[in-house]
């Protein structure tokens, strides 16, 4: 598998002469915003420019945006075109599928432009796509050549947005000791802030890539454990539409306290996870949450069975009726494995009581 | 890179009981003309009828097609799923091109049904779509685990589909010692016949997958040797409907008076190829085919420049103004060049005169 190499630039990038007549700036509009996108933009000869969402990924919008790139980049030859995409996790499934399809492959570079994407998406090569509303149910394995990251511009996102990254923090954090340790005692305030994930973000890379690197095109069940939280945090997320990392965020705590419940997880280690700050906000979070949709609802027998018809969805699935689910050892020991979807429902009534 | 495996088999394949409830058959509507394919249909739980031809690789019309699929296999693990595909090029590009972005990628299997897709298409992992009315735009590299060729079945083609497939045969001759010394001294009849082809069928795939081994994602530069006769073959093919075989036998044989031409083909080895009663049809054809479209048309230059705008797609440019093109240096020798497109088509004009 590529190697990705990772820039770190403060402020903006510009592209190289010699590169201009075969690159092309795929860009989320947003980002016009931003003066240091701006200056980078400058420098492309070549650039299309899309809006950020789910919307972008629909794979029946696809096509058309296909042929558009196709004429923009006709007399560029296979070898020498480049993609190169500025934007969020959007922005950079739709660049990786095209750039994984067009001419069998071109080379591809992201830019991410926001931290969640910067922490997680924009590593491990996975793209996708969504189909008639089903979540990447398309995709392929086609890791970017470079990821550069660009410090003024994901400084100037708001509080909201450096939240749905932590969200993937608190995983990779459960999933690595070294992480771990680095922010276990560590004050929400103080992980909420931009220098200290500027300065730490080469560790949360290292730390997913530790795991991707053991089963690139997953393809032995290793690379699977980065769902952590992910089964239940999906389905937050597409029965309520809540942000992504966040709603990761509430599957983390949740998975713990599974975990737990079902004695996989040690007390000692549980001690620990519970000591942190950003786990305990995390977990407050969940509670509001549940409150809210369950608890406090009168008919939260439908909320229920949303959740159920999300988890028959999971790309997971290890049978008709279960999914594979990662539960938690120890910190850094995930436990892949195979649960009933009825059991998740079950367990998620029984934290709701 | 995966290896295939290849099974030849006289009559029906019949999914085994074990397989049929994570397995799905894509196949063309033209098949059930066939006892054997009907039995071999009859032993899927899952089935998908398309027509064959270049419309089933309209890209816009894609995103349908991958709906349907998936709805269809829903309920199967990603890890059990099989993609078997029945039918001749345009089948196993659609087939192949779904099953490597289908969940990021699930198993494959070729029934190539034509003689053209036993002999080339199905073997060394190309996939590909039409875009915008441009030839194989978008793709991957996904090779199937298995082959199967139906002996019956490919049989029960007539005569036109067995000539189309002698173009790839005359091409792989050229490539290939073996396969050269093989077929050089067949007339036509015994070449274009049942047995002869079935019996040498694992002779030209091995002779094939020779170079694509030497470069599977066409990064080096080797495997680009397999277009030899493709690049004025396919601009032939799009201009005047011709079938692709057929259209790659011209093409094959203008390569070779090029190669003499330009005396990067000895005169010994062109003796040698010109005696070949395969490669003297074709040569034949390639006249008859240059007086009607060229010589003896009033607008002649008409159709010189429908030539030069198919060469401007073409997908192995090497510029904006030239494309690389496989010269031969003799029998097992290739040599690809950049070569301008304004040459060819006066070389093309040189050739009429």
């Amino acid at each position: 598998m590529l190697k990705t190499k990772n820039t770190f630039l403060k402020g903006a990038f510009v592209l190289p002469k010699k590169n201009s007549a075969h690159s092309i700036l795929i860009y989320d509009q947003s980002l016009l915003a931003y003066d240091d996108f701006k200056i980078l933009k400058k420098s492309f000869v070549h650039t299309y420019e899309v809006s950020a969402g789910e919307s972008l990924k629909d794979f029946a919008a696809f096509p058309g945006h296909m042929e558009k790139i196709l004429s923009l980049t006709e007399g560029i030859p296979t070898a020498d075109l480049q993609i190169y995409s500025a934007g969020g996790g959007s922005v950079g499934d739709f660049c990786g599928f095209m750039a994984s399809t067009l001419r069998r492959g071109v080379l591809l570079k992201h830019i991410p432009t926001t931290w969640l994407s910067a922490v997680d998406s924009a590593h491990g090569g996975k793209t996708a796509l969504n189909v008639g509303g089903f979540k990447n149910q398309i995709g392929s394995f086609y890791p970017a050549t470079e990821n550069i990251f660009i410090r003024k511009i994901l400084e100037g996102q708001g509080d909201a947005r450096r939240i749905d990254m932590l969200g993937e923090v608190l995983k990779i954090s459960l999933l690595n000791k070294k992480v771990f340790r680095k922010i276990c005692e560590k004050t929400f305030a103080e992980l909420n802030d931009n220098e200290f994930i500027w300065q730490h973000l080469a560790l949360f890379i290292d730390a997913k890539m530790g795991w991707v690197k053991q089963d690139p095109l997953e393809k032995n069940g290793i690379r699977a454990v980065l769902n952590l939280g992910h089964t239940v945090g999906h389905a937050f997320e597409s029965g309520f539409h809540l942000q992504h990392g966040f709603a990761v965020a509430l599957g983390v705590v949740f998975a713990v306290r599974l975990s737990l419940q079902k004695k996989v997880l040690s007390r000692s280690a549980w001690l620990e996870i519970s000591k942190m700050p950003l786990y305990q906000k995390f977990s407050v979070d969940l509670d509001l949450f549940l409150q809210d949709h369950f608890k406090l609802k009168e008919n939260f027998d439908l909320n229920f069975n949303l959740i159920a018809q999300q988890l028959q969805k999971d790309k997971k699935k290890t049978s008709q009726l279960s999914v594979k689910y990662i539960f938690l050892k120890s910190i850094g020991q995930p436990l892949p494995r195979s649960y009933p979807i009825s059991e998740i429902v079950q367990d998620l009534k029984r934290q709701c009581s």
